[in-house]
């Protein structure tokens, strides 16, 4: 049970979401304009798995569960997949580029000074862009935001992640911001 | 020199703001909602302090400083007695309230996960409201993404402290969504 009290059952930061209506209209729209902006060379797979790579560093079910398989539904990637470039990104199939990323990624989950100048190099090595190195480090910062909002008031999420798989391809479909608050999940 | 060519010689987040402007829209809106929404039983300064507070423990010296200056002109409190309140918050002449309030926020930086129960409680006896709790943790959370932001992108920011507090009343004064994105300081 969160820690205060939200009057509703929502999961997660849903639930956060109804309680706060004002400020979850600036956060869905953050969200919206990071992970599905067409004017971005980044697919939304790929900025998924950037938001779900930092949510597993910051240990948040809720968050790495509800990205890691919208990231599955846009890259054609089942559960497992998903958890293996989590835990291990550096052996994962993915592009040189996309593991400089998600390395950057993870730098910037541990604090923003971690990022090494080596890391941007090796990025822009493999292809990436100024824009994409720095929507990369927005994107982390951002899920350092929304996990800890998630996890610092305590909110429950469900345990069956066959739950958010299931529900991947309607949030692909709505996007952030038209989401209903009031439905259960 | 940032990491990315930002195509402006702005400090701090400014920069970044400059080089993005469709999200510097959305975050200066989240920090105005944040920081300055009249609707919020936390004044002003109590919310720029709660940002000061976790941009110190972020180590984030361009953040640090301008809310840290904000919070000191709100507050009417010099530089070094804000410096006082960040290094030492627990013995600082602050009201119990705000105490568990930046205990709070000092958790969430750690990690959502760092919250305890007993912190809620603390707060909530003297006498924090639900409200105040959850905008103490989503303002603490929202500062680990900024200073991450910062950070991560390797900005510049001026060494002179008073630059940043010879500003503070003109950025009390105009908001966060107002500030022209093309002054140098």
């Amino acid at each position: 049970m969160a820690y205060i009290n939200l009057k509703n059952e929502l999961p997660g930061i849903r639930g956060l979401m109804a309680y706060s209506p004002d400020t979850a209209k600036i956060l869905n729209e953050l969200a919206e304009i990071l992970l599905r902006d067409d004017e971005n060379t980044l697919s939304r797979g790929d900025r998924e798995l950037i938001a779900t790579y930092v949510s597993y560093k910051n240990d948040c079910f809720f968050c790495q569960n509800v990205h890691g398989a919208l990231a599955g539904h846009y890259l054609k990637l089942t559960i497992p997949e998903i958890d293996a470039i989590k835990s291990n990104a550096v052996s994962a199939p993915l592009t040189d580029k996309m593991k400089a990323l998600l390395e950057i990624a993870g730098s910037v989950q541990m604090g923003g000074k971690s990022v090494q100048e080596q890391q941007i190099t090796t990025a822009r090595s493999a292809g990436a862009t100024d824009r994409e190195i720095h929507d990369t480090v927005l994107i982390a910062a951002a899920f350092c935001m929304f996990n800890r909002y998630v996890d610092g008031l305590a909110t429950w999420a469900p345990d069956d992640r066959q739950l958010y798989v299931d529900r991947a391809p309607i949030r692909a479909n709505e996007g952030y911001i038209n989401t209903p608050l009031n439905i259960t999940k």
